[in-house]
């Protein structure tokens, strides 16, 4: 069966699968300095944020990626208090982030201010926290700005990016991980987004060691549900220098914050790999 | 953009979603007295089954389905030896069952032999046990298979149909699981193919109370990633007398046969509910 203009439709090259959403219009059609941001109102997904032709993020299903991207590396750290996002100009991460009370003060580098206007307008639920006084939003090259940063004074660094073509892709390498390892310090943890483990193995694999060649000693994948991406399974990886699965159970248990995806035992179950990823990713 | 008739499209109405695939060929089109099955050869996931327009399964990615629906089930119960499949007719979950060597008896009972017959052409490696001495192949009505069973005779029934409409429909109620909680007796055990958490809730949830009226004390659901399914995120969910999250760990940390996504620590990550779930879900 063919799918007509109704749709919108995502096609992986490399999987030659495709996802689709029924559209009831185009609400937004914006060629900024760096890419194209398009924004659709979907029949049943709410909005619908597309960048450059890839899916970003659906109202309805986001808050899965955005609590995965956001929680377990905040849990896993013991006091992050200055937290970094590199892209994520949705401002949905910035959002989950912002309601662990240890955190003191979060920076959101997202080279284009297209993405977090188009937001404010279309997605304001996830906006809702950008005026937090915690919170300070910059719209730049998230590479520079972790070059000129200081050794030692983030406790997290979260890669919310766009996929490893176009204003993304500097962002997958030893030389960025290798500024992040420096401004992290000993005790500070990364996560970026990393694909989808069933049809992007070899980047996955790639990141991984990527991050391990930039000094990381330890990385670890964790997995989750996310419909809108493709084949809807996706990971998050963490890098640091200790056991990355453990976290702040009790603190975790007892969550002082609304969360709909997240909680101590999805936090646990995310990194349990099925044999065919323990077998393709490092220890 | 469009997707042309050089893809398979599969529509789930409920969500207005669809997830489609590149296919080089129609390798088969037959209309059984059931229903009509085709099978494709896709670019990039092997061979693809559907039964009257909705996918069943590919060659790349029908693992975890099969793994998920048969190993955490059979290693929930202290010794299963008689094993029911009620529908599988492709014979990847009967496979995987052949792998225990606790099981002593398998019966798959699918209505239509057209499915059989077309798996054993284009998936064979699906079918490779079937000659094993423990297994019987039935091509019958798994509602009347289950009236005639004598009470307390099998250890699992593992439903692996299709969709809640056609012939898979009367296997989703409660007199379909009253004979089933009959023919298991206290000890036995029921998986049910639960569809998805995210965007069939309501049926997931009817799911639950039907298999509780039908006098199963205890329901829970797991999850696993299926990306031919709608939204990925597929459930299956067992139903019997006591905690079904307990299972003979020991035996699943030294899984004496081959398994691409099964291991101990993903049975016990599948039952973790996200809190949208545990809250939509009974106890």
């Amino acid at each position: 069966m063919a799918l007509d203009t109704s749709w919108f439709s995502e096609i992986d090259d490399e999987a030659d699968s495709a996802f689709s959403l029924k559209i009831k219009r185009k609400l937004h059609e914006e060629q900024s300095p760096f890419q194209k941001v398009e924004v659709y109102e979907t029949e049943k997904f709410g909005n619908l944020m597309v960048i450059d032709g890839f899916t970003m993020l659906t109202s309805r299903d986001n808050f899965v990626y955005h609590e995965m991207m956001a929680h377990p590396v905040l849990f896993a750290h013991p006091n992050p208090k200055n937290v970094v996002i590199i892209g994520g100009g949705d401002c949905g991460t910035l959002r989950e982030i912002l309601k662990h009370s240890n955190v003191e003060k979060v920076i959101q580098v997202d080279i284009d201010e297209a993405v977090t206007r188009a937001s404010e307008k279309y997605f304001p639920e996830l906006c809702e926290s950008n005026d937090d006084p915690r919170a300070t939003l910059l719209f730049d090259d998230g590479i520079k700005w972790m070059q000129d940063a200081a050794d030692n004074s983030v406790d997290i660094v979260i890669v919310d990016s766009t996929d490893p073509i176009g204003p993304g892709e500097g962002l997958f390498n030893v030389p960025f991980y290798q500024q992040c390892r420096r401004v992290l310090g000993e005790q500070g943890l990364l996560i970026q987004q990393s694909e989808s483990p069933l049809i992007h193995l070899e980047l996955l694999q790639s990141i991984h060691n990527a991050q391990r060649e930039a000094g990381f000693a330890t990385t670890r994948s964790l997995q989750f549900y996310v419909m809108s991406y493709p084949s809807g399974w996706w990971t998050g990886t963490i890098a640091g220098q200790g056991d990355l699965t453990q976290f702040r159970r009790e603190d975790a248990e007892n969550l002082n914050f609304e969360a709909l995806y997240y909680n101590a035992a999805v936090h646990e179950a995310s990194f349990a790999l099925p044999n065919f990823l323990q077998q393709a990713l490092p220890e």
